[in-house]
């Protein structure tokens, strides 16, 4: 996984301060099952705007430790012996064994580029084949994951994209797991579980903060396993991020609002890069979300994982070869890519660039 | 659960507000999956003076979200189908569905006061039958668990029970599972898995950060749930509880020792409670450890639930019916008691002896 770095970075540490300074010891001893009551009311009142319905703070929300916890819960309370789950490539690594060891089955459908490799594109060009995806659903199928913006790719999965995967889930009787930070689809409450992550939101990967949101119905499956897996989250840090939480609630939709400002400064610092690697001859996909860019290596010579080892050597930029986020079947087809991420702080992007820049000049002497 | 109190309770804050104050951005940003390793380390210093054997922070320590998860990695990463476990009764509520779901059947054995309820007794009064729980073990036996200090009894287990029981596991080709602090059997080490908690030892119940060591073979079970449960615990709350470990050793059984003030001040605190209850005609079980007692109820209208409620209402005092902790066959032996929490602040301790007090005027007067 990887480590994430923006300017206000702190938020989350000057909250968690605030919560030592105030000197109370109850904020150090267990808190309930379902989460820390501060945290889940103030998530309760976001995505009760965000969603524009009543969002119940005790049945429909969860806090869970990270994005992972939340996984394992909806994954493992969910999922039974028989039921296939399907999953679009590149996927996260651990739905994989979550599904198996639940006693379902994976279904795979990957993401392909529209566009010529050697095009430079944006994360949008790559799509799933609607008549691929409408043939992996049976009566089986009990659930589809959704990773928007999806990681590693950075793709954004469009209102037309959505809408038909709903549509599929409707008619399939089977629900929806999203891992993205702040959406649902109309009609879709019923049966769709989005999962978030306090540690992509807030830079602060360490803290092990995420949250489920759902029907009362979907979710008691997750209490379950949760209060059976760990009981509780940890106090302080979730009073922490509640504090955030409800600074965001007074000013969204503001300039001042972090989400706002996380999105400019993720764009800016995407924009610097690109231009960087356009620069150095190289070709970026543009991704449309997330912190993370795709990288295409011209060379026959330096496929994925060698590739990725070549580039730290030779280059000195650390990437995540993205054939681990792909099934056998499909490896062949992305490993003339390489996955970075540049939520990182302008001196780190600075550096990168200079990096890049000597790369280009010795390339070019060559 | 039950919160917890005592002087020195801010040894976690104050390490904790060290880390914020450090600037240190690592800090707040994943750390490995077995352990934070300033964690683990010291954790593998300390056991490797306790245990004195040399324990490798990377293979045979876990970093776990709480005694919570270290038991669901533990149960459900090395109980399979058809196995059996042996509870001693009273236990900890969750070890009989973790068992469920894991496959696995639970085997009862209870402990039972040797003398006559009307006289007043410690917690080491209360003893298993040792052929009863040698016909308990059977081919099929995995693993016993033991949690002592017992909660809710308080009962440390001596070294002839003990040892009794590290025979038959040895005999039996099973493992033992311990829920206790700093201890383990001399030959046993292959197949000892010891859970700690800092919310128990630190009295930060709330920040959900606890540990297992044990034979490298052992813990590989226990590392693969976690991972995919979890994937990693909280960087800065381990780091806050590796500063308090690393003091902790460096005064390692000198009169500062914090476990040596500790026990000290749980001492101290159980005499006082114990004295005002005898002074109120009550008739505790002096706990030999932990943090609880055990009331005796004399009168038959007030069993367990009925007593709580009663003692909550008509004296202020706030307990936990023990037959939470038994199955239904051995409910009707403890229903007569009640359990208390003594880990309390001085001034809380004193409310409670002054409500003793008026209880007992009142009572006499009657
Ligand atoms: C798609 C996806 N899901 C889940 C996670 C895990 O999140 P957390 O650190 O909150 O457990 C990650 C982290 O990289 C991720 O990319
Ligand atoms: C015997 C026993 N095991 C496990 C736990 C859970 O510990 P943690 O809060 O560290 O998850 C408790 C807490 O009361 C307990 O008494």
């Amino acid at each position: 996984m990887e480590q994430t770095d923006v300017a206000n970075e702190t938020e989350a540490e000057d909250a968690l301060l605030e919560v030592l300074n105030s000197n109370n010891a109850v904020l150090h001893q267990y808190t309930k099952s379902n989460g820390h009551p501060r945290f889940v009311n103030v998530l309760a009142k976001l995505y009760s705007k965000l969603l524009n319905r009543d969002v119940n703070p005790q049945s429909e929300i969860l806090s869970t430790l990270g994005a992972s916890e939340a996984l394992f819960c909806a994954i493992t309370g969910l999922i039974d012996v028989g039921d296939e789950v399907i999953i679009i490539e590149p996927y996260f690594d651990v739905y994989v064994p979550l599904i198996k060891i639940s006693g379902g089955t994976p279904r795979f459908i990957a993401l392909k580029p529209k566009l010529n490799e050697s095009e430079l594109g944006s994360s949008a060009d790559w799509v799933f084949d609607s008549k691929e995806l409408e043939g992996l659903f049976t009566e089986k199928t009990r659930a589809i994951i959704l990773n928007t913006p999806n990681n590693p790719l950075g793709k954004v999965f469009d209102l037309s994209e959505l809408t038909l995967i709903a549509n599929l889930c409707k008619k399939m009787e089977c629900f929806l797991e999203l891992e993205h930070f702040l959406a649902s689809l109309p009609g879709m409450w019923e049966r769709t579980v989005t999962i978030g992550s306090a540690g992509k939101t807030f830079c602060a990967t360490g803290w092990k903060v995420g949250w489920v949101y759902g029907s009362a119905q979907l979710l008691r499956g997750l209490q379950i396993v949760h209060q059976y897996a760990v009981f509780t989250g940890s106090t302080p840090l979730e009073e922490a991020i509640a504090i955030v939480f409800e600074k965001e609630l007074s000013r969204l939709g503001q300039d001042e609002s972090y989400f706002v400002t996380l999105e400019k400064e993720l764009k800016s610092k995407r924009d610097y890069i690109v231009k960087k690697l356009l620069e150095a001859h190289m070709k970026p996909t543009i991704p449309d979300g997330g912190f993370f860019y795709y990288l295409h290596s011209e060379s026959d010579e330096y496929k994925d994982f060698q590739f990725t080892k070549w580039l730290t050597k030779n280059v000195g930029l650390q990437g995540v070869p993205p054939t681990v986020f792909y099934t056998d079947k499909n490896k062949q087809l992305f490993e003339n890519y390489v996955r970075f991420c540049f939520i990182k702080k302008q001196e780190t992007l600075e550096k990168a660039a200079q990096t890049l820049n000597k790369f280009n000049a010795s390339h070019i002497e060559m």
